[in-house]
């Protein structure tokens, strides 16, 4: 569908409302001109036949705005063809919002209304009154997670704000509902600080069974994860680090797998030292690799660079780059096994590639705006996994998250640690059997049901042997109801 | 079902697993024990038939905790019969939460995806970015209340935490979905002061579209209320105030109809002084009571009176009570037309009633003990209502909140005020015309599926004419979508 520099999306659907003179040719002269800009047509509809005028909604794909606006100046242009009303497929599906709260049994007769409500409620409520901890079975916080964020940083589009937020955080408990058949509620604050939103979420944390911290700004985001882990007694995981550690660190094993290289000999690049670059390089770092070295916008992270440094970049200096290399990126990726790219900007043509090592390992992880250009970086490299859906090797943090809560609940966990998290990364990479791994193919679909389970299973044991499981009952055994039991025997 | 003090009760239905030794009559034995203790036999289930054993699960309904108890007592008693878990009706609807967060349109396709999240999810953000009223459109805000509580007065069961308020808050956004199709979403603070829980609402602001206050502390609540209000700029609605109030005024209303008696040569009596009761006076004499005496435990609200007044009772004494009586709760019944109680205990007799003026009009409104019991209330009264649902006229504040929120959301209503309340009280009374208006029905069933519909219609409108509608486009009208054209042309 690349055609003449335009790439028709599905994220960017018009349906266009057209009434049209009812003379041979008024619609075949629409659709050359669609055709023309190279846009692609979907569905035609009738809408009404009138009198020499006939209504029809057609639907087409587009590029982007500026080809969409393009598209309507030359359709206004036709004679015989008036353009009435514009809309939008991805607006449309965003009407009156993404998400809905539902009873999960009906409220149909007074006998109903009697236990899901007075007076019925009150003695569950006496019951979680008692022992708190009974919340965990007998209400929504079993199952729910507060997606929470101030909009700071949101996708690449910075601070936005908690408004203009919403849609991701409503697109991301579709996801979690979807995936995992996690509860997920999107928490966006008006905050502008760390103290107001730990404030919040300390108050929120009653009715929730963890928190996912969203599109928050580096480097705060790393004090509040850091505060809220210290001062909750439910998961609190930032998934702009963790999640995109998780799958990266994922794509990653079945990497080498494939090139025949140990993660212990490997020199690994990373370009970007924001919140996801820094908890990627650890994460990989943690997993065995020992040789990093990673860049911000200063250049090279090294101990004793005199650019400045966030606490998080000091520390992280003390554990990555030993040989305290100090060139360019360009520079660094001579020899070079793997290029991991978290910077949010294209940076990298094919001839930095050509000078790393045999079977390079290139991950242009930033979206939209790849690193490098997937089409390029193919030509170049062994294996190249992107964050881009349109592209083979999606690292996509939805690979994670929805199975990292869904275990983490099944426990009651009390946080979410580096084992749960490490178990993520070999359960989604196990996915993937001897047969199936392939350059084309180092992560598993999203659209693969076995994942999340997977996900969930290995990060419910790893809960279990770190101690941080409150349900200690063995795996698949249903656990007795010892509340209601305990309430009359 | 009310015999020798015990009545059944459907919130109280316990599952008894029976094995039983298969021998003629052994169910029957305990089909018989359950029977001598009044309790009421339901459903009888075969679970397996073995070797001399058959074991069934047997659904009983009983009063209450301490009957439960007894019956299992009595059942182990009996030879031949084992008996097996217990699980109790109510505490298995509450297993795993209440409510469910759903996604809008399934997410099945990779272009489904990128759409409702990364890249497309992009633009929208954006076009909120640009002006964030949009999110009124655009997001979940539009049709998202938050049912906010602190815990501290939950119920009858006064201030017992924010995790055991959830099952009232699922409930309540049960209730909210099934009968105003408004999400709902419980917002249960842990939070000790006003302070804080102002600061918490006012940061989850920007994803909703109003604001449901419930279980809240008295006279803590009122300062509550009144801050938010001023500080919000969506409505803020204290369910036990303004509910209460509501359903209160309207089932009034068509009781002075069926005594033919007008509102302004009322004389009222008001046992309870806390949110409710305050609130429903203020309200009923708003609409034309004059004469209104309401009594706190200190006994009646004057001014001047030497017994310790908060603000609210203050500025209340100003409004009632014009001839400043100062007489007992019996003996400012002799005459009066009207008594509502909203005082949580029970205080009269069927004498105090017999004391009132002809057609005594009764609303005995604490729940789960009235003011005085129904029975013998319905000896003196000619009506009576009450907040329970085994007798008739209820007066249940789920006649109005779901249509209140679902009209005040329709117009994007920057407030809740008097004439909105005002006018849900009226849609609420003539929801029953003159053939269906009785001493037994001066309210609809909550069951009405008209009721919803009539309310929201009522309160657009007067949002509409008092000026807080961000909406004033026509009724009935389809909004066109500005937003989606304004993107593209």
């Amino acid at each position: 569908m690349k055609e003449n520099g335009y790439r028709a999306s599905p994220s960017y659907t018009l349906t266009l409302r057209l009434r049209l003179a009812r003379k041979p040719g008024t619609l075949a002269k629409a659709l050359a001109a669609i055709g023309r800009l190279k846009a692609a047509v979907g569905a035609i509809d009738m809408v009404s036949a009138g009198e020499g005028v006939i209504t029809r909604d057609v639907t087409v794909q587009v590029h982007d705005e500026a080809h969409g606006r393009l598209l309507l100046r030359e359709l206004r242009k036709l004679r015989g063809i008036e353009l009435g009303p514009v809309s939008d497929r991805t607006f449309l599906m965003h009407l009156g919002g993404k998400i809905s709260v539902i009873p999960r049994s009906p409220l149909k007769t007074r006998d109903d209304l009697s236990m899901a409500y007075t007076p019925g409620v009150a003695r569950v409520c006496l019951a979680i009154a008692e022992d708190r901890e009974r919340a965990w079975s007998l209400t929504m916080k079993k199952n729910m997670v507060a997606i929470v964020t101030d909009g700071s940083r949101v996708l690449g589009l910075g601070n936005i704000g908690p408004e203009a937020a919403l849609p991701v955080m409503e697109g991301k408990a579709m996801l979690f509902k979807t995936f995992g058949n996690v509860d997920a509620f999107p928490i966006c604050l008006a905050a502008k600080t760390n103290e107001e939103i730990i404030a919040a979420v300390k108050m929120l944390a009653p009715g929730f069974g963890g928190v996912n911290l969203e599109d928050i700004a580096a480097p705060r985001c790393f004090e509040l994860e850091r505060r809220l882990r210290a001062e909750l007694d439910i998961p609190v995981f930032h998934d702009d680090q963790h999640g995109t550690a998780i799958v990266t660190l994922a794509g990653l094993l079945n990497a080498v797998k494939l090139v025949g290289k140990k993660l212990a000999k490997l020199k690994v690049v990373v370009a970007g030292a924001g919140a996801s670059g820094i908890a990627v390089s650890k994460m990989i770092m943690d997993a065995g690799v020992r040789h990093l070295i990673a860049f911000d916008r200063a250049g090279a992270i090294w101990l004793g660079r005199p650019e400045p440094m966030n606490e998080e970049k000091l520390e992280f200096a003390r554990l990555s780059n030993p040989d305290r290399f100090q060139g360019s990126l360009s520079q660094a990726l001579r020899g070079a096994d793997v290029f991991i790219g978290l910077s949010g900007s294209r940076m990298l043509e094919g001839k930095d590639l050509a000078r790393m090592a045999r079977d390079p390992i290139v991950f242009p992880l930033s979206n939209p705006d790849p690193e490098i250009d997937p089409e390029i970086a193919w030509r170049y490299a062994r294996i190249v996994a992107t964050g881009r859906s349109d592209y083979p090797n999606q690292i996509n943090n939805a690979l994670a998250f929805p199975g990292v809560f869904r275990g983490a609940l099944d426990v009651h966990a009390r946080q979410i640690n580096e084992a749960m998290n490490r178990a993520a990364s070999e359960a989604i990479a196990a996915q993937l059997g001897p047969g199936e791994l392939h350059e084309d193919q180092i992560v598993p679909s999203i659209f693969n049901p076995n994942v999340a389970p997977a996900v969930a299973a290995a990060v419910r044991k790893a809960a279990r042997r770190s101690g941080v499981a409150r349900r200690r009952d063995e795996e698949g055994k249903p656990v007795p109801n010892s509340e209601l039991v305990g309430q009359l025997s």
